[in-house]
């Protein structure tokens, strides 16, 4: 499912482009030392507390499937240009459990090109960003805001 | 700097409340760890790309920001409640690079509370987020948004 994509200045990408990324499957193993460096709540670390959480079995760190998306993003290629990095997230949530080896994969569109936003030298692209499981269930969206540099 | 605090029913915060975590230092081999594993950019690997990047050395991964602070939330102990749990973030802001052997630390304000939003039987917690370096800069802002149990 890669597809490879050339580098591009902001001025080479067009509102409406849409993208999909490769698989990734999280295991247990990763999803449980994951949470245990980054987010040890109970019910990310422990069968039984996961059981009785709202969650009812063990799943990842909702900041572990954010990783997992970045990552599957630069797998994609989509998003490589000159000066072209991420400045910042806008409306993340969290929309269903991703439990141990759910496979995911991202779908992007670009929503908003921005050129030279309040004067300043390089444009912000918007791209609405969703995180798929195996079932087509959306697990997590946001829309990601990119500096890039314009030709 | 590490302060507990006991387990709260939604009912039992306050808008205006304020917290500060404990810190973290950030280490060179774990800032290249997380990059490979999550966010493979040539400016988070490699010293030589780095430096002919924005950040111009080689600096940490904003989601390695975002999971770090994260667990400084845990570690708190602040975010402790029957079925309190992330939901979302808004309005996410890497403002300013973090570099390897930064210490960083969190501030958090509650912002808002909304008691059955649409009706639901729980509560939503909005808290102004700061991740702040050892200078005293803001690296990262966001607004978490909790869900938490109604007494």
């Amino acid at each position: 499912m890669t597809t490879l994509y050339p580098e591009r200045y902001f001025d080479e990408f067009a509102v409406g482009e849409k993208f999909v990324t490769p698989q990734m499957t999280l295991t247990r193993e990763e999803c449980l030392e994951f949470a245990k460096r980054w987010d040890p709540q109970p019910f990310h670390l422990d069968d039984a507390a996961a059981a009785a959480s709202i969650f009812r079995k063990l799943s990842a760190s909702g900041w572990h499937t954010a990783a997992a998306a970045m990552r599957l993003l630069v797998d994609s290629g989509f998003m490589r240009g000159p000066g072209l990095f991420g400045v910042g997230i806008d409306e993340l949530r969290w929309l269903a459990p991703v439990y141990p080896n759910d496979t995911l994969h991202v779908e992007g569109e670009i929503i908003e090109l921005i050129p030279n936003p309040a004067g300043k030298r390089f444009g912000l692209m918007r791209i609405d960003t969703r995180v798929i499981n195996q079932n087509g269930v959306c697990v997590m969206s946001y829309i990601a805001n990119l500096s890039a540099r314009m030709r």
